[in-house]
């Protein structure tokens, strides 16, 4: 093995440049294309333009998909479900956002699983700002798995921009639990466990703060910390973080339960990018989860905000640092249950880590560089990699507006020094591509059929929609030997990652349970009242709280009328009553800014202030009849005595 | 002509019952599609199962969609722009919604939009509810016309939830004016005018409330009314209201500057549906506007809440009541400038509206309903009219779950005792279809091209994402002889309305223009601060008032880091720099809840109090650059001396 094979290529070698700048100068502006750089691997693969056949990936009406999308919506906040391939969006998830349509932030069930979560310092500090955060900046969804493959029990996804991550119950494809990460900010990189089963969240909190970020330490970069975070995926609580050096990116799991991995940036602890680019090397770290879950069992750790926190900093035997290309990004463990792809960025190579060689780096007895089994060059500005059934692996090229394919084991061989090319197509995609996602891809069932490519950018691939481009997510049929771009898919911002399922694992319910623990609070409170939810057309006072009880049936709510005082506190409970798949109720208050969704057999309640007086009408806004337009009632509300 | 065709049919003898809940009854859960009364006219036209041909439909990737389409979002609260044929959405423009990605209902300049057009009534009532509806109930997108076709300077469109209508610039597709409709409750219909341009909006307040709403009236129905508003379109303040008769529905305007006219419901004045629908006959309200606009130049109107209000009720000059079946429900006037089509809900007829006959009709020379030329029965549920360029029309039956096309002029033939059969032919959508519209359908230029079916049910069409199901918009081909369904889209709540523009009239801008008006009151700050917007990048103290300048150029801010104090109150202006197609910037305020959307040479601005002390990372969260992740700095809060 060669020196350079040991220590990795430096960022000199490949842009010829010293200095942070001069390369952020020499990669140019993403949107443009532009950069000088940009011709370097153009040649290494004919971009040939392929006419593309319509075909194979059209649903025609009434077919059905074949293929759940679990789609990251960015800085949207919500998830999205597409069909695949038909790439059409067949419904939203709000998770961090605020939804007009469905109540979500508003309705009594959604603000508890809004707040709950929430450390104590960050519930006083929303408290003035109407108890929730607003936003999110949600990027990576990925579902529970049992055995290597997806379950069908959850969807995990992180929230960047409030240091937060979620779960979606897979069986009335609605959030049920959200918790903010203490200690840590800005969750980004996100991974479930993949054997035996989830199991643990992993969770990378990207950037460096002072821990507890109380502001007794301010501008003293030295002493900030990124850690790294385990939830149960079960009880959705931290179960244990490690401090670690660097900037913590993306991160995967093994296929064996034992370790898990995140690239880091940003080794040199810089606060601006001229410092956070200075070195020619970052790392991936690797978690060796038996040690640390034996140091936690013995007490060997410090509890900060409620949660076991180790030292996993550099010499740590709960942790390994992997010298890397500086500023690796994308970690993707193949199928094949050994190597785990570490995409360069700034670095036209992935480097392959063979996972069988974790023990004995553990164990000391390799360097760690010798985990790096292969490192390709691929094309300008890897980033992520997805997998086939047949042992290639395909690569995004962000600077090349590329999806590189490749083959895993002739880049293991080259590295050894045979004389291979594993490169086998490039295809452009319009353009810049961010991750990229293969059906079953991320699981030991990948089947090879879909790849879906991310893109940042869909310059002119649109009719102009003004200065907010939507960007562009393209399928890829990759079944034969050649891909083919067969859809362009814009997308509102963003689509930051998704994955792609087998319609057979996923199996949603049609109507809501009555028995569901949802709405465990508002059958409380109607048992406290001795009204029935099912059949309620109450209207309880206690004090100058009001309680109102109505369930609804096409097209009639139970309670035509109900009538309270200014300024009293009025919660109303609907339960929809109706039991047909598709016949979903809503709840809207005239004038009073409340809107709420009460799909099949669901009950759903909002409280608020009727500081307005006057005439209320409350009518359904979930389209369910014929005379849907007079599913209404009034609330009348009586003035205050002036 | 008889005295059926004279006085319209009657419900009794449509469907055999008298009281209002038979009715309900007898028409069924919609979800279902199993009442009885739908095998009515399953046999008027077959319903052959067609094989549907992909092809002209599909827009091959980097191909470009040939219309426009401007969807509601219904409950979303938002705008959607989609591509036709390939319907896909092109973007999402918040409005009534808050919006996670671009800021919307957070930043200053969102904010003012939001709130100036708001009554002080309603701006105190929202003052404890953060300033703002965080929803809103979307239903009827139109364009502004010039000369009787659409003229791409904007959007209008209605908030039902909360009373509102609101302006899209066509030229950025952003939301700049909002304005709530006093007097009014529940904007429902909204049209602009055709001719000579808009001009006027019009737009119908459904529900009826005591005027003034203060509380002083309550349960007492026969105070209540409910308002027409004519709101001016260039300034969007309301030019004048209408008192009228019944609950105001649907509305149109005609071609030749003189007339609008909306469905009216609830002749009975009821407040429950038993009430609402127990007379046999409802009515559309034909409004004169060159007489309203003379009442109003000589002060003939009440004053009420600072708008010109007339008394437009049965007898009054500036109305006249045509009799239509109960429950008549939309209005579509004809692209040959003629007839109007009013959908008779719970009649199985259209009623056709000759506006040549209405000169007559407010001379009392003739009778109202010698104003309806054709009443052909269509099938069961007709809602919506829709037309092309070669005489027909296709019109929604929404219990039948068809879009039947008919030939209008047969239809008048037929009326007047002919022995022809307007229908031409029937299809079958999936499921429950509400509103339709071909393209540029409502105005002169109709090309007769595509026909969007807005369906209110998908069941069973897409796989199953749980107890809340997609709607369903197909696209059919309407350009041959045959009708064809050549596209299901899913779509989350609620497709509730569209139009379909021919892509050369929308000319929207590539980048902002810094001259752009959205940002003067940060403009305005700057100066008065002597600091650039463009340019700078400082931290202006002001007591505990602090303003934070900086731009962005990918991949930077050009401020790194600011120091504030606890309970500061902080403004962040971020101004986008670069000026390249796509290259929007994102300023996301970690674990504060803040971020906002700053497209290519865009402004935008956020306040919030600093109120949680430490450091705390600015990132861009909109994909900008290869080195987009390390676009951040640091917001370092002091504690307050404790």
């Amino acid at each position: 093995m060669t020196d350079k094979k040991r220590e990795g290529l430096t960022r000199r070698e490949l842009f010829g440049t010293t200095a942070g700048a001069a390369t952020v100068s020499a990669l140019g502006a993403a949107g443009v294309g532009a950069a000088g750089g940009v011709a370097l691997t153009k040649s290494m693969a004919p971009r040939a333009a392929r006419a593309q056949e319509a075909g194979s990936h059209v649903v025609e009406p009434g077919q059905l998909d074949e293929y759940y999308g679990f789609w990251s919506s960015g800085q949207t906040g919500e998830v999205r479900i597409l069909g695949v391939p038909s790439m059409r969006e067949l419904a939203r998830i709000p998770v961090f956002n605020r939804c007009s349509a469905t109540g979500w932030g508003q309705t009594n069930e959604s603000l508890k699983i809004l707040t709950e979560g929430l450390t104590p310092e960050t519930r006083e500090f929303l408290a003035t700002r109407g108890g929730i955060y607003m936003n999110g900046d949600a990027h990576h969804p990925h579902m529970s798995f049992t055995d290597g493959t997806y379950d069908g029990r959850f969807l995990f996804i992180n929230d960047k921009a409030n240091s937060r991550v979620a779960r979606i119950r897979m069986d009335v494809m609605k959030c049920d639990k959200i918790i903010e990460i203490p200690n840590a900010a800005d969750i980004h990189g996100l991974r479930p466990q993949k054997f035996p089963r989830t199991g643990y969240v992993f969770a990378n909190g990207e950037h460096r703060i002072p821990i507890p970020n109380d502001g007794m330490i301010l501008d003293e970069p030295d002493k900030y910390r990124a850690i790294f975070s385990a939830v149960d995926g079960d009880t959705m609580e931290v179960a244990w973080q490690v401090i670690v050096d660097g900037n913590l990116d993306n991160c995967d799991a093994d296929y064996q339960g034992k370790y898990a991995f995140s690239t880091c940036y940003n080794s040199e602890g810089g606060v601006n990018l001229a410092e956070m680019t200075a070195n020619e090397q970052d790392w991936v770290v690797v978690f060796d989860i038996e040690r640390i879950e034996a140091a936690v069992a013995v007490g060997d750790f410090t509890e900060i905000g409620g949660v076991p926190v180790l030292d996993g900093r550099a010499g740590s035997a709960f942790t390994r640092y992997i010298p890397i290309s500086t500023s690796p990004h994308g970690t993707n463990t193949a199928p094949d249950g050994k190597h785990v792809m570490i995409g360069g960025k700034l670095s036209p190579t992935v480097s392959v880590m063979d996972v069988t060689k974790l023990p004995d780096l553990f164990e000391d007895r390799i360097q760690p560089r010798d985990a790096i089994v292969a490192e390709p060059e691929l094309g300008l500005g890897p980033l992520h990699t997805a997998f086939d059934n047949k042992g290639f692996a395909y690569t995004t090229l962000f600077l090349d507006s590329q999806v590189v394919k490749w083959d895993i084991e002739k880049s293991v061989q080259q590295f050894a020094g045979e004389d291979v090319d594993p490169i086998v197509e490039k295809i452009d995609v319009q353009f810049q591509p961010g991750h990229n996602h293969t059906s079953m891809g991320e699981t030991k069932e990948a089947d090879g059929k879909w790849l879906v490519s991310l893109n940042k950018f869909s310059k002119d691939r649109f009719i102009n929609v003004g200065p907010l481009k939507p960007e562009n997510e393209q399928l890829i049929d990759i079944s034969g030997d050649e891909m083919k771009v067969v859809h362009d898919g814009p997308t509102f911002s963003e689509p930051h990652d998704c994955i792609i399922v087998r319609r057979d694992i996923v199996n949603p319910r049609q109507v809501w349970d009555r028995n569901d623990p949802t709405w465990e609070e508002a059958r409380m409170w109607a048992e406290q009242d001795g009204v029935s939810l099912e059949e309620g057309a109450e209207v309880i006072r206690d004090g100058n709280k009001v309680r109102v009880y109505m369930y609804s049936i096409a097209p009639t709510f139970s309670l035509e009328q109900f009538e309270v005082k200014q300024g009293d506190e009025v919660t109303v409970f609907v339960t929809n009553m109706d039991d047909i798949d598709d016949l979903t109720h809503g709840f809207c208050l005239a004038n009073y800014g409340i809107a709420m969704e009460v799909a099949p057999q669901a009950t759903a309640s909002v409280t608020f202030i009727a500081d307005r007086p006057g005439v209320h009408w409350f009518y359904c806004q979930w389209f369910c009849h014929a005379l849907h337009m007079e599913m209404r009632g009034r609330m009348l509300v009586e003035p205050r005595a002036s």
